[in-house]
């Protein structure tokens, strides 16, 4: 049988293998950060009916700029935003790739602040661009003055912020974000993937636009708008990025399935987005019901919860999966991380970590602080 | 205003303008090789309730291993081909990239025929693989002998035979398949996307794959199965190779949509196909006709066909568009390429083309040999 050795594989995929965590079926699934809530029945029957009508021309390409979806997008996002400012792709992380491949690549760099997403150094190596991997302050916290200081020392030509930042939930100030634009002279990338989770009121790097041309807001339909089967990342910035990615981008990228869909649910933005209030509730309830377990919750505004205190992850991991509960390990010594469900799921959760061994308190922060 | 220079855009990109043919609204459009007939209805209502299914949990992540779509695809193929055989994606232009990806990149090579499908050396480009641009016989035919005397003399780490070719239409036989295969010891992809528009009884580079493990036939539900709107493309070859694209592919690349409207049409391929006949016709039509009128059509194996002793070619699609006729100019001095169309479409391309000046008569095929 011939294996991946036989074959004229790149020399730096040898030895990998592929991302992804476990598709397992248990009943609660809460790893991979879902929006755990099925999208409201009025709203799906509309996305079936605009489906239908796309089937009609199926035989067509898509509208190549997928204008619809670009206006829609950007009257959901607000902000003064036209379509000309928006992006969108097969999931945010063919967004991302779209900016790698337009800006970084063989001999420019990727600057990002670990522990954090980690398709950002799957999707560095995947462009031949170079991955810097920053150290965060204290609880995964990141100050302007840190964050700056290694933009300033390191010199990237991309800078990727997770706000909030996953896995650690921590939300990402304003000040930072205009920190980091000002020390650098590269693209800055404000990943909002989780931005509907943050307590209310916070604002949106995409506040922060105007005037700084260099600065790019990612979102995805994957979280809030519990769209994560359809793929539908997509981004806000100066028209002149748009036309930069247009460069990259493979012709046809967006079926005009996905452009149906995504145009109907973003028609009904309000009801796919009332789950979030939920959501957020649960997330809170989360960090309030782990403290009183005995673990260390960190502060989150996402629909995830990263908790400290763990003493052995993969066998807590293994307890939960038995009892039909699927939550991740990322790596993080002491730490588990857990998705917001419904309030039958998160109890479900929480019921089954209750029955394990008591925590054995929280991991001291400096023994995790220079985890990648 | 920023503009595109006032960005860090790679350099290699600088200059560059969006690939892709105008996507304008006429009656008649024949320009992008699409199946012009729209998909039969009950086959529309069975992807309607696939999609409605899909939509239940579209809140949830696709399968990443899309595992009913090889099996289907796998079944539809034939050749004793298994689920483990089978990669798709995004269209087959991103099946292509990932090929680039696992095995080309920085310090390889990509070998093409040209003229020949001009994403190969936008692809090429894209993933930093140095593009090998190599002549074809006379007629666009390409020899067992001419393919393999490249493949000796560039050495190229992949190898794209496009077959039939684009925009050619020009058949390529599997001695020629198999003499470049025995000439290389890097991948060979031979690209089907037009395949089912062969001849009846044309043998497919399928059945070569057997001991063949760096032979890779990739194909398109865009053309035959008049899918292009829902982006398909997949491939068929040795399980390592689609072990070493699961190394470069982004996570839950296959929407769930993208899962459920193609499984649902390959559970219908023979109604999906029923149009194959008569665009088989009407593309032997398009040769008879266009002879009888004074042009030089070049075989085809394809849905389209490239004529030549067009004296004007901008001015002959200039005067078709004002007519409601869209075909494409492909850059090759003295001809212009059509799809074959409905019989109705086919019928008002040619009468008007019947209404303009008549040909120059057949440029001389040395003289268009050595075009990109």
């Amino acid at each position: 049988m011939t294996s991946l050795e036989d074959l004229p594989l790149r020399s730096d995929l040898r030895g990998l293998t592929p991302y992804g965590a476990p598709q397992l079926h248990v009943p609660v699934t809460l790893n991979v950060n879902e929006n755990t809530h099925t999208i409201p029945e009025p709203v799906a029957l509309d996305i079936v009916s605009n489906l239908a009508r796309a089937l009609l021309t199926i035989n067509r390409y898509p509208d190549r700029e997928f204008s619809e979806l670009r206006d829609r997008l950007a009257g959901y996002l607000g902000h003064g935003l036209t379509r000309e400012n928006i992006w969108a792709a097969n999931g945010s992380n063919e967004v991302l790739q779209h900016i790698l491949q337009a800006f970084g690549g063989p001999g420019r760099s990727l600057l990002g602040f670990v522990p954090t997403y980690s398709m950002y150094s799957i999707l560095a190596a995947g462009t031949g661009t170079r991955w810097i991997a920053a150290d965060r302050d204290a609880d995964f916290e990141l100050t302007p003055a840190t964050a700056a200081d290694w933009v300033t020392k390191t010199q990237p030509d991309i800078v990727f912020l997770c706000s909030p930042n996953n896995p650690t939930g921590t939300p990402l100030s304003l000040e930072t974000i205009e920190a980091v634009y000002a020390a650098s002279s590269g693209i800055v990338v404000v990943d909002e993937a989780y931005a509907e989770f943050g307590a209310r009121g916070t604002p949106s790097a995409l506040s922060l636009l105007p005037g700084r041309e260099r600065l790019l807001v990612s979102r995805t339909m994957s979280k809030a708008f519990a769209f994560a089967g359809a793929r539908v990342g997509y981004l806000a910035a100066d028209p002149a990025v748009t036309d930069a990615l247009r460069l990259v981008r493979l012709p046809y990228h967006l079926s005009a399935l996905t452009q149906a869909a995504a145009n109907a649910a973003l028609a009904h933005s309000a009801e796919m987005l009332a789950m979030v209030d939920d959501i957020r509730d649960q997330r809170d309830r989360l960090v309030t019901e782990l403290t009183r377990l005995g673990y260390a919750p960190h502060r989150s505004g996402s629909n995830f919860v990263l908790f400290g205190g763990v003493e052995n992850p993969r066998a807590t991991f293994d307890a939960l999966l038995a009892d039909g509960v699927l939550i991740r390990d990322v790596g993080i010594p002491g730490h588990l991380r857990v998705s917001a469900g419904t309030e039958a799921e998160t109890s479900a959760f929480l019921d089954a970590l209750a029955r394990l061994e008591p925590p054995v308190g929280p991991v001291p922060t400096n023994a995790i602080e220079s985890i990648n």
